[in-house]
């Protein structure tokens, strides 16, 4: 088993963190956050979503937003477009990364999309196809891989499927989320390994949910398989819908924290992560979800 | 690497957890917590401290405690002693298993029991040598293996030596603590790995706090190198003298659902834990420091 040298954080916390928060935060707050998060040397910052207001109130100001970011030279800013007419939006604004998404459980997919898998990617198939055409790159979010509130178990060839589709409809890489944070160590090893025989690991990137605390294990247990890229939320914002009160995004300062103890580079600057997660915090009014930062005293 | 077909879980809960909790908890709780843990299928539960009511007010009931726990045939109840005035407390009230304690790091055992390592140990001596010919079973305790909080780094050969020490002693099991939470899975595995050239495996548990959320990481590497006792305390109790608002030692909920998840045994009723857990932090009037414990809604 080889770790990579260096490890990219997606940090996906102004959109994946911030959708889920019930605290509504202002346009120029979360301008903040982004440009405060690509100061601490993150090179990719999930920067807002192009869905619907009426799915994502937190970020009806996806377009506010995205315009008023200091766009620093080499940053990836990804937005996340539901179809052909939030890329437009995105493209309006002068996106040059767009996200797609969907699950790989039939029954969650349907639950929050109102359509099936093989639905959803056909909508998506404009989109990649108007990107291709404007040289705009396409993240692929791929959910539910470790379980589904809906369904329970969630077949490893549906996720190997529904990566594979992605990878060959163009998007450069596929993020695989666990997110209801329901997986433990061997499964993610078991079910990144299984993609991995069918997309390059340099395609694959990992999403996991510390719903049950295992988020940090399963990561540690994949990075064992090869995979350098992580998706991770400063101080853990998100919850999750299907348990309240529970936590969200595995932290982007704990997984930095790990990383260099594991000798693993990242680019990113630790204490100003804190800090940045810290004045997150207290923007949504509660305590922090990153353990690091409450243990930096 | 081989991971063990099944794991002993060292419930310390009601002495590490709650020596740090400043909530008072009456001693007929801390009674009913110890049986609800056991009714788990615990086998193991440290149950109170015999160190001076002076340093451990929390715990300053531990005769009334140990006398009026149900003890269940077959499951160990260790309890802390300091010296052998702690022993012969503990033995005037039925105990049948003990545990010592010291530190890798000198300049945390000198702040901690104004004693060197060598000199704690010589208080263990008398201990040692009556609970042998008592027939009492000795754990020995080892703190700050992955870092201290005087003096930083922790030299390998001295948790090395001071593990060694207390094997050739008599103590039948070593508990290697990273107090403060400061450890990271390479270092965490490398540290054991060392630990077990010299003490045999079967012999060694780990006891990680979770202060920087990396303990599920730390034990999972820990597991790959062979490890089949791990400490933990139900709810997540105890924070941290060092970090105020930080975590504590590693929920036991945390841990069984990782070992589940893993196809490790551990004889413990998930469910049933998680109650005593939300028990637990409903008595001490906080939110439950165990992830799995938030997300089972």
């Amino acid at each position: 088993m080889t770790q990579p040298a260096q490890v990219r954080i997606v940090e996906v916390g102004p959109r994946d963190g911030l959708q889920n928060e019930k605290t509504l935060i202002p346009t120029a707050a979360k301008i903040e956050l982004i440009d405060r998060l690509t100061a601490t040397g993150l090179q990719t910052v999930e920067a807002t979503s192009f869905v619907s207001p009426k799915w994502v109130p937190q970020l009806a100001d996806a377009a506010d937003v995205f315009a008023g970011i200091h766009r620093r030279p080499g940053v990836a800013y990804p937005v996340l477009v539901p179809n052909l007419q939030g890329y437009e939006r995105a493209r309006a604004v002068g996106a040059e990364e767009v996200a797609v998404f969907t699950a790989a459980s039939e029954a969650f997919n349907r639950n929050n999309t109102n359509a099936s898998i093989d639905e959803s990617i056909e909508r998506f198939r404009p989109v990649l196809e108007a990107a291709k055409a404007d040289g705009v790159r396409v993240r692929g979010y791929v959910s539910t891989v470790l379980g589904c509130p809906f369904q329970g178990e969630v077949p490893l060839s549906d996720v190997v499927r529904v990566a594979r589709n992605l990878h060959a409809l163009g998007c450069y890489e596929i993020s695989l989320g666990d997110t209801i944070g329901i997986g433990t160590p061997g499964k993610a090893r078991a079910m990144l390994r299984a993609v991995a025989a069918e997309v390059p690991m340099p395609a694959l990137a990992i999403h996991f949910h510390d719903t049950r605390g295992q988020a940090l294990a399963n990561i540690l247990s994949c990075l064992e398989e090869g995979v350098a890229v992580v998706d991770a939320a400063v101080s853990g914002t998100g919850g999750c819908p299907y348990a309240p009160g529970a936590s969200g995004n595995v932290a982007s300062e704990d997984v930095v924290y790990m990383l260099e103890g594991l000798g693993i580079r990242t680019g990113v600057d630790l204490p100003k992560l804190v800090e940045t997660g810290r004045w997150l915090a207290a923007l949504l009014g509660r305590g922090s979800g990153s353990k690091v930062n409450l243990a930096s005293v």
